[in-house]
């Protein structure tokens, strides 16, 4: 799509014009330094592309789209701390190029300034904006501890997985689109629908990156195949295998993930051989089309025209044909 | 004043009844232990106080005094990380009870929760609110940021010190007493006034701070005389010092702080010596009386009535002239 291509330069353009040329340097260095970047810049798009979908002028929605991806690159750099993650985005992460407490303090900063963005609209526009970014915002904290709590517990429950994801990652999407809607005064049924859409799509995306992760090509990117699994992830297909296996496969499966003196090839060959057993692929594909699917029909029922709606569809399948 | 004892009851209460009763727990139960582990919760009082300048109903300004109390209570969480803080009030700091990674969330969930608080306004207010919050947020970043800068460093200007202190601590009660006059919808001459008359005294309390450090009387709280010289605090004090010193005294100053094997008493001792031979008490007494001044004129010039004017000037005094 040579349009996004566009769009994504359109916008960019417009971020760096943005990021403040301030002192102290150890605060906006790094937020510099991770908001240059790169990355897919998904969620602005998907901001810029809502607004055009009720509106010509998508040149109003470039700070609200830069708010969002301020926010996300601030989530970034603070679940890097946590995750004592050393690489994003083929770098060292903020705090392993300085250090934690400069991570902490630009990340404060970039939540701060995303907010501040947002002051580039109306004060109904900015307060329908700024609400629905505070829920959004605690939500993503609630879905990180969420997700980090999981890692000291044996089993997870579907449920809360989904719960987690929900919040971690789909509840952004749907806010981006929004956002896009809410800028351009879109009517509330809109909106709604458009938010449903991003957070079903979110979901649909989220448990392909874990099915990926396992049955996925191998990408020039370096990511390898089971990576989660290395990583001892509770993923959407773990926990099924869990829920599904008999109880000495399930007690095989538990001991796997807490030991780590197993061999990496043949820990990913065992897992692997009880996904299959108990068609743990099969059984992920069919939810992932479900969500997909209840994305599509929160799009369909949209008072929009059936050319806006033919291309939101056509980039829903865009985004969930990756192969990586 | 046992008034203030009752607003901060009143203040309190409200507080408490805002507080999220809400999973993941790791998120949640740092919130209410911090925010219910006391302090003298200055920065609402100044709000509601403020309010009542304007207007008779402080009730409505109650979600504005927690929005700062609570946007407070997470630099304090963010900075103790940083700090390697063990104590906080005389209880274990949030990453001491619980960990890093659960202080980090949490505090971000305040940050956000404290706008979220705003949102009880209508759109109009909501903004100023909002958006005095993200400039003054975004300076208690940068003066932190600076705090750390000056560890790192031999010497620091009197100006670098002041602008530090000013946004690290200063702004935060400027914008305390502007949010009060923003829900009362005082005059903009007012309000800017009162943040000014925040600021100054903001400056006098901070470097009141260094100097009781040397010259208070030792508390029944237990912090002891000199701690931030056993610190090797670049103080308001030590910074005059340094830079008023011939060669050879401002050498020793340097060795002193420079090295973690000089013994602590002596320490004192000698860099108390200095202060004595350099006049550094006279001349801080001097600085901390001109910040005063400075705002107490700016009370005056505010249109209020005198008797509010009375009211202010005797808090402030009350707020300086204590001994520890």
């Amino acid at each position: 799509m040579k349009e996004l291509q566009e769009l994504k330069e359109q916008f960019e353009k417009y971020l760096y014009g943005q990021i403040p040329d301030k002192s102290p340097e150890n605060l906006y260095l790094p937020i510099k330094y991770i908001l240059k970047n790169g990355g897919k810049r998904i969620r602005p798009l998907l901001v810029l592309l809502a607004t055009k979908t009720f509106d010509e002028d998508i040149n109003k929605a470039l700070p609200a789209a830069a708010a969002i991806e301020t926010f996300h690159n601030f989530t970034l750099i603070h679940d890097d701390i946590m995750d004592k993650a050393l690489i994003r985005r083929g770098k060292p992460t903020v705090h392993q190029k300085w250090d934690e407490n400069i991570a902490i303090l630009s990340g404060d900063t970039m939540l701060v300034w995303a907010y501040k963005m947002l002051e580039n609209y109306d004060a109904e526009i900015y307060k329908n904006l700024s609400a629905l970014l505070n829920q959004t915002a605690i939500e993503v904290c609630e879905g990180q501890q969420m997700d980090m709590d999981f890692e000291n517990r044996k089993e997870v429950s579907i449920d809360e997985y989904i719960k987690m994801i929900r919040l971690k990652t789909a509840v952004l999407l749907g806010t981006s689109l929004q956002f896009g809607a809410i800028v351009s005064r879109a009517g509330n049924e809109n909106m709604k629908l458009f938010y449903d859409f991003g957070v079903q799509l979110g979901l649909a995306f989220q448990i392909q990156d874990d099915y990926l992760d396992v049955y996925g090509e191998t990408t020039h990117f370096g990511k390898k195949i089971g990576g989660d699994i290395i990583d001892r992830k509770k993923t959407f297909l773990y926990i099924n295998a869990l829920q599904k296996a008999n109880q000495n496969d399930k007690n095989r499966l538990s001991y796997l993930y807490d030991n780590q003196e197993v061999n990496n090839d043949e820990l990913i060959d065992e897992v692997m051989m009880f996904y299959e057993k108990y068609h743990i692929a099969r059984l992920t594909k069919k939810q992932i089309n479900s969500y997909t699917t209840a994305a599509l029909q929160a799009l369909d029922l949209m008072t929009i025209s059936n050319q806006e709606k033919s291309f939101w569809k056509e980039f829903a399948l865009y985004l969930m044909h990756r192969s990586k």
